[in-house]
């Protein structure tokens, strides 16, 4: 009805989806899985055989048979290995696996795959001293990858998909928030009226954040504080032992690369209300782009009731 | 206006909140935070001097005397340093600290303490192997401590607070979810129609939350599953590598204990919509206490907008 591709994550689901809408669309995907450990160039990437996601090898060539036998006629892979890799032999090692196993899945079952979904992965680098992924290095990486495998194999029709979402909004949004308190006790505290609710990354998975203070771009980095928000939960805390500008109530503090799992990650815990969302344009006008939740929104699945009809 | 007693978390608020709203409360409370690492029968429970909550003990000293010279006549403490302790130590240690401040306090600075709040920290078994708190050796312990330190020193008057909130919640809650897919790939995983953004806990904290398949209870558990839910994060499973009955597609699985810090974490990550809540009376009828999130609570900030008014 909407055109989509369906991309299914595990063998169960064929059936599962014939049984419930009877035909299943003459173009599916289906998504892999190798398992084990995944190296780049030695390095452990991450634990593929600790994921949920995925088919195994063997339940590839099985599902693009099955599926074939159900009459799909035109096929898709999709892999995720690693997530937010910077360095740049990622992708093209990916498409090389892909690709490999794509020569076979054609051979084994004689399914027609028209695509290859790299899907995300590729990294931002939230500390701006880290390595940066150079997307042009990638790209040819994979040509590469593309022309020595895919196309002796005669599959050079096959198109090349990205879900390259992190890397290409991350770090085009920031979370602004104000100095509501200076606090000094066992360490120096800086209070803000954004929390994990606004972004989530440093609590969940202590991730860094790269933080700078308004004004104060070009200012001595000679203080010491911990950058938290105002949760009941010590891990709020935007920054720990961060080196920055002297900061002073009502300094305005930018948290970088929050334009992916910032605002989609965000919860109400402590009762505390979603920020609204402002576009910046490049002739530097602003546009809101989302309202802040208020009280209403906070108890609007009470609508059924009386009690709290007066929000 | 609304009677609320104010309990502030640093001296800085003291004429932050003076300047706020000119004329103090005559009742107030301070939030103490000793520092260094607290530990009860030799073990360590927390690190207060890595968290952000509280006055040092020199700034309690400071605040009562500034806030007596505001014109405060009544005195509360407040103290938070270990999150759910299951020994039945850790109150009445935390009883004493607070009533030999209270003691000192009062002849340093001449303030009237009406009031100590023990506060939260009880904790409870979320394993059910876990050792158990009993509140009657607690109460027992905090009183031994009142008896011993506050009587003597003409300090019976005072009132203690508690905010038991995950004692008397948490095991109240159940989220009860249904089996939708079991997959075997590298691991055996059961696929719920529940996910974190229904509880949080095992996805940030890799909490233990007790898992029972509703009608086998008491079969043999001789099957190990991963617990899933749908979101694309691999940290969204409610257990890893859990002994449980044979689980098959249907069945309803009860993660138990989720009555505290469930449903107020919840958050809407890759569009997942909160759950209806119930609320299950003694009588054994069900009562319904919250509605589940539709598409249209989801889009609400846009509702200033023209794009999402068909939704």
């Amino acid at each position: 009805k909407l055109g989509a591709t369906i991309n299914l994550d595990d063998i169960s689901h064929i059936d599962y989806l014939k049984n419930l809408i009877g035909e299943l669309p003459k173009r599916m995907s289906c998504r892999f899985n190798p398992g084990g450990i995944f190296q780049v160039s030695n390095d452990i990437m991450d634990n593929p055989g600790e994921a949920k996601y995925g088919f195994t090898r063997q339940q590839m060539t099985q599902g693009f048979k099955k599926l074939k036998a159900y009459g799909v006629e035109s096929f898709g892979i999709h892999a995720f290995l690693v997530s937010n890799a910077v360095t740049d032999d990622y992708y093209p090692q990916l498409a090389s696996l892909l690709f490999k196993m794509a020569v076979e899945l054609t051979e084994e079952t004689g399914a027609r795959i028209d695509f290859i979904n790299l899907s995300g992965g590729i990294g931002i680098p939230y500390n701006p001293n880290q390595e940066r992924a150079n997307i042009y290095t990638i790209g040819e990486g994979v040509r590469l990858a593309f022309e020595k495998i895919l196309v002796p194999a005669g599959l050079g029709h096959i198109a090349i998909y990205t879900e390259l979402g992190r890397f290409m909004l991350g770090p085009n949004g920031c979370l602004v928030a104000k100095v509501l308190h200076i606090k000094d006790t066992y360490k120096k505290y800086v209070g803000l009226d954004a929390c994990a609710a606004n972004l989530m990354r440093p609590a969940m998975y202590g991730a860094y954040h790269h933080i700078t203070v308004m004004g104060k771009e070009d200012e001595q980095y000679d203080h010491i504080y911990d950058i938290t928000g105002g949760l009941c939960e010590n891990n709020d805390k935007f920054a720990i032992d961060r080196r920055l500008p002297l900061i002073e109530r009502g300094d305005l503090i930018v948290i970088h690369d929050t334009g992916a799992h910032g605002f989609s990650m965000g919860y109400n815990y402590n009762g505390k209300l979603r920020s609204a969302e402002l576009l910046l344009k490049p002739d530097g006008s602003v546009e809101l782009i989302r309202r802040a939740e208020t009280p209403a929104d906070y108890f609007a699945t009470f609508d059924f009731m009386d009690r709290f009809k007066d929000i």
